[in-house]
């Protein structure tokens, strides 16, 4: 393995799917559905792939349609105007967009900043380009952005700034002030800004608010979002980042080479999508709004503190009261003997013991599932 | 821009497809076919497409069934003992199993082998990991492996040598006694072998032989494929890289960051076609024969010399008679003035120079197609 992996551990999600499956767990760990997306969109798909000529080689950055319907929407929740031609590229999954930003933009030895808890493929394609993280970490119970904290953070190396709103693992998202500050500084400072709003639609409380949206911030912003969690669909790895021209040119370059164009077929069922209604998202956040309630009126109900998110499908619960060593000792436990599996997140975090009293819920499964999950905590903890 | 990236030209393909595109030219460029792969492979994705729990997040180095059946068929024709659940990685494209690789396994540094003419990935890809590129030329009319040449380029920092057999884009076949003096000088220096074998199933001369069932050879060999061209579905973006353990661990952890994980439904189809009883490939071989002679026969007519494949769908010709200063100028006039778009081969050499007599055409089209290719040019040139 080359030395820049080499400190690496192996994704957690992997590890504990694995570990679900072998001892039969309610799989409360990593975020996907156990129900699919609207018919209509595998509908799309399924056209496509009958009709010759969509199963060859898109465009790199995207096929036309999806390039602009990408544009359209985002234009129309926050006023900018993005051209999908020049400013959009479409990546196999938020994950890709992500490690093609930071081979496409990142040179060695920039300062990244990074809030933790961090979702672990920040640190993996940051160590892949050889930038050096340096961390803030968001607290219980609110998970708020300590402002002067972070503007310590920031030297004459910091190249850019990555936030993730709504934020995984945390629910938090982050506050119209709290991007104000951020943007102020990244202006201050002429930093980048990279946003992971891959749940900009799972919102309960308050309102998403993308950073590239604030005032001098499009022109040094990159957000990445895509289909899976919005969708219902993440196996189908559509994502795609938006960036000013002079940026997308660095990230397509990296995408040309890391994986060329994405899967066709999902891209004009992509588009599909793209026009769901609004009552489509309205639903979704009904339904999952319920998905919540009912896994942490559960969670509380067993004895953990909860702290209630206000978006994503993740909760973050303190498992202290069950008297476990760490996060990871827990969630072992939990998912060979009660039968749950869960995310220790202390994987996420620069410092672990910052997250070892954590623990990680997903509730991106039917009712049935959470409630089951909850029964079978409630039996053994 | 990073400055790794900065030096690279965006990808030819993508430049000659919107140009063929814009001028309404027959695209005898990238390559990718005009038709699609069979019915019951389109069916088995549609099939997963439409069960639940089929289209959310595979396992990250690919559904089990995959990994089984690559292990099959490779061990089926190597005589090899590769197990899929340790050995095989299933990546998004061959072009991200050879990202990961570089990212996985190469180190700043590192020098690695390249014949030239090389496929853009690699370039980009060990640019990407700050390694040193040596190359060695094959040259007309037959490509052949300068064996002395190939050994001047062993030095205490080669890492790995990259081979592309059957190789784009001059369609040679690396023979017996040359993949013997490849293995034999792998194993004296001890270095990596990277072989990109995505073009196994088009072989219309001799036998292909996979470099990793050579003697010794497969603990120290990463094999690369892909259901892209075999199956006429590039658009899927379905490959893998097989390699022993040690290997696949640095593999497997690069993927898990780049991508972490390939469209699950067309993991599903994968299995179906790879399937395919050995009647698909003879008839393959058999469409894809009479492809080739048409064009070959074509360009004779014209007043090209043709270096007559033995693998692979690109045929390589020298435009020394048409009188163009190099192969951009004619392969930009082709596409403008003469309505075909073909590649200019110079891209893929260390030293343009050395390729700017040539002019790349894929036959991977119907045959109508190829003829009006042909009619064109002889119209025009
Ligand atoms: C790419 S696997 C992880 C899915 C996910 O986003 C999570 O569980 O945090
Ligand atoms: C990934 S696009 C290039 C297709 C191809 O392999 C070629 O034309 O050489």
């Amino acid at each position: 393995i080359s030395k820049r992996l080499e400190n690496l551990k192996p994704t957690v999600f992997t590890k504990f799917s694995l570990l679900a499956l072998k001892y039969n767990a309610v799989n409360l760990g990593q975020g996907f559905p156990n129900f699919d997306g609207p018919e209509y969109i595998k509908e799309a798909a399924v056209g496509a792939i009958r009709t010759v000529g969509k199963n060859q080689y898109a465009r790199g950055h995207g096929i036309p349609p999806l390039n602009a319907a990408i544009a359209e929407r985002f234009n129309k929740e926050t006023g900018l105007h993005v051209d999908g031609e020049t400013e959009v590229t479409v990546t196999s999954g938020c994950t890709e967009a992500i490690a093609a930003t930071m081979i496409g933009l990142i040179n060695p030895g920039d300062e990244v900043i990074l809030f933790a808890p961090f979702y672990d493929s920040y640190e993996a394609t940051l160590a892949m380009v050889d930038a050096k993280i340096k961390t803030v970490t968001l607290r219980p119970p609110d998970f708020a952005v300590p402002v002067e904290e972070l503007k310590a953070a920031f030297s004459s190396k910091t190249r850019a700034i990555l936030i993730n709103t709504p934020h995984n693992p945390t629910g938090k998202m982050f506050s119209r002030s709290e991007l104000e500050a951020i943007a102020s500084l990244c202006k201050e400072h002429d930093v980048l800004a990279i946003t992971d709003e891959v749940y900009d639609k799972l919102v309960f409380k308050g309102q998403h608010i993308s950073l590239a949206s604030l005032e001098g911030m499009f022109e040094r912003t990159i957000t990445l979002n895509s289909l899976g969690k919005t969708f219902s669909l993440t196996g189908w790895k559509i994502g795609w980042a938006i960036a000013p021209t002079h940026l997308t040119w660095g990230i397509r370059q990296a995408h040309s080479y890391l994986t060329f164009a994405v899967a066709t077929p999902f891209q004009w069922a992509t588009v599909a999508a793209l026009q769901s209604p609004d009552s489509y998202y309205e639903d979704l956040v009904k339904e999952y709004s319920e998905r919540k309630d009912v896994l942490i009126q559960g969670l509380k109900e067993v004895g953990f503190t909860v702290y209630e998110p206000q978006g994503t499908y993740f909760v973050m619960a303190d498992h202290t009261p069950f008297g476990f060593k760490d996060d990871t000792e827990f969630c072992e436990y939990l998912v060979k003997e009660v039968g749950v599996a869960a995310i220790p997140p202390s994987v996420f975090y620069a410092n672990p013991a910052d997250g070892s009293h954590l623990v990680r819920f997903a509730f991106c499964k039917d009712v049935e599932t959470i409630k089951e999950g909850v029964k079978r905590l409630k039996a053994k903890l």
